[in-house]
């Protein structure tokens, strides 16, 4: 199989299943617990927490853990919100996961009101715009740091400067990011930022929320008061000892995988503009993750090409899979500028650090393959030869 | 090590982990990809689902995968009540976990009311206390299965029956009960159950929400609309899996484990009452979980006689394990009518399926040793020699 999917998920690294396994094993206990078995597991779960916080720059006390990303964004922005005066307004993209934008829309239901920026062609937010839009009932700007289907890279240093200049918290959704490109929560001015474990070789099921010293939010998970009183609940240990292991690992190697997984993309993207024709590439690939490209691929319907390609096992993605068994037009490509029928007609290849030039160039030759064949039964004419 | 702390998270089963095994590595896809490596991934939860529905005579689709019993909690109740008018009333008691207890009193802020009742001496709600706190405006009762200090064993079948009885919602948090005594569902009229994984066997981070048809409820984690909307996130696959593998073999188990862990405690019971003067049991162990029980030992602190049992390498709680550094007394025990004094003079053993009858021994012989030490410190002197 060649595994072309990593924007969805990844493999767990084999280092962080070993460090997972002696707490899925005999380190069993609960870290509330104030025996020794108690105390180990909560030992573990600190020195991931200090890890992780060294990671990003930030102190440890910072680091909530969580499910995952969609209960950091949820917690981020519900639990920012949450006393905030009816009327108080967040600065958001429409480019956002749905994690974000359907929380945003629950701020609506809740009295608040919410400015969804469009990109610009590229799939990039002008900070220009975030300036534009700030209001004095503002208080919270979320833009997340990279985005899940073109990998477009956002300017979230600058947005971070810009809410704080106007004294707004802001947020970033950096689940695609993080892991791969570097993040520092002083440099780029984040009070907030939303990671899941699965999306760079950590375990499904772990994530956490930076959330800064004196950010002020409530929670949204309730219990036990785990967590400095933010997200109760048994800490999954094994998942937070796993997440932390993953972290490490992804930024020691972030240099050389970056560059590698890059040049794997530049490959597949050569090969793609030069083989395939009308094919274009949404997004910038010079300003995107380095492992995520997208493809408008006329005549072909994006679920087709994926479907296809399974069956020759290789896996990649028609849409973000956020959720199964919806076909609508990507809300990303639509906010790009594509139309429906561009937007049902692209596709997403998200390259991941195991990945091999050899994959490339044979999920490439299939790809072409299933293109012509897909073209062939839908009577497309490429432009040239119309 | 003498694991006496079943109650506060248990060990990982080994066929949990090794159910788990093949999603922590080559089976990694996350379950909303269409593509094959997503298949496996998606066919694994809904397999699991079913498995856990038939447990406990529910439809699958009913069973809303979570990140364990403090989410569900929050789910169940908070996400019920969302649409309810101002002023509706919940009826819950006063010995529930902190997870329903804080998300009781987030919903009185929200503007709702709430009745907390009180057990009798045993730990035991009153069922007839229910029927009278029932007013026009009651939309839900709250009432756990099984207690996590005393292991007191709720009426939850009559508390569901006067629910339906009066056209109330019935939730129950089953977190202590599930995969120890038998619950259906139907048959008890449950509504909503919450459920999490690590205390009976399974992974950390896992759990569900058991929400009937038509229970309308709203969701609390926001994103791509997994869980029939009601839970969005990546699943967290080798958690649901390990969780569905452990439910099953315990309630394949579960008549001659609980046998055995009910003759183990008696032991322990009967060893306590006739060797260590002015000992009392908190509850009634007659009407209880198999393997938990609460013993109220004067002239000692809990937390004192755990951390000494725990240099010797056995490990019970002085309270439940929901958040570290909390040394208040235990609200059960003073709902009950313990004074604050005796409340902070009780520990509970919690015995699992691994304990054998040496380690109980083991473990009382230390104990017994242990509170005659602690006596002499604090130069109590037992009633009869008074």
């Amino acid at each position: 199989m060649i595994y072309l999917d990593n924007a969805a998920t990844t493999k767990l690294k084999a280092t962080a299943l070993s460090a997972m396994m002696p707490f899925l094993t005999d380190e069993y206990g609960n870290p509330s617990a104030i025996h020794m078995q108690g105390g180990k597991a909560r030992r573990a779960v600190e020195t991931a927490r200090e890890e992780i916080a060294a990671l990003i720059n930030a102190e440890r006390d910072e680091i909530i853990f969580t499910s995952g990303g969609s209960e950091s964004d949820t917690l981020a922005i519900a639990g920012f919100m949450k006393d905030k005066p009816k009327g108080s307004h967040i600065i958001t993209s429409g480019i956002e996961h749905p994690a974000v934008l359907n929380v945003c829309r629950e701020m609506e239901n809740n009295g608040f009101s919410v400015t969804y920026l469009k990109p610009n062609v590229n799939g990039i937010i002008d900070t220009d715009d975030i300036k534009r839009s700030i209001r004095p009932e503002t208080v919270l700007i979320s833009i997340m740091a990279a985005n899940n289907e073109t990998g477009a890279i956002q300017r979230i240093k600058e947005a971070g400067v810009i809410a704080h200049e106007n004294s707004i918290a802001f947020h970033t959704d950096a689940v695609q990011a993080f892991g791969h490109i570097p993040l520092d929560v002083k440099d780029m001015h984040i009070d907030m930022m939303s990671v899941s474990g699965h999306k760079f070789g950590g375990p499904k099921g772990s994530g956490f929320l930076f959330v800064k010293r004196g950010a002020g939010i409530s929670p949204v998970v309730f219990g036990g008061g785990q967590e400095r009183g933010l997200r109760s609940g048994t800490e999954n240990v094994p998942g937070i000892v796993g997440l932390a292991s993953a972290a490490k690992e992804c930024h020691g190697e972030m240099p050389n995988v970056s560059k590698r997984v890059t040049a794997l993309k530049k490959l597949l993207c050569d090969m793609a503009l030069r083989e395939i024709e009308d094919v274009k590439i949404n997004g910038d690939i010079n300003n995107s993750l380095p492992g995520t490209c997208n493809f408008l691929i006329p005549g072909c319907r994006g679920e087709s090409i994926v479907i296809r390609l399974s069956s020759r096992d290789i896996c990649i993605s028609s849409a973000s899979a956020c959720a199964s068994g919806h076909d609508a037009p990507s809300h990303v490509l639509k906010a790009m500028g594509l139309s429906d029928e561009e937007a049902v007609s692209s596709v997403r290849f998200s390259i991941g650090e195991n990945n091999t030039e050899e994959e490339i160039i044979k999920a490439f030759r299939e790809l072409k393959d299933v293109v012509s064949d897909l073209r062939e039964i839908r009577g497309y004419i490429p432009t040239n030869t119309r």
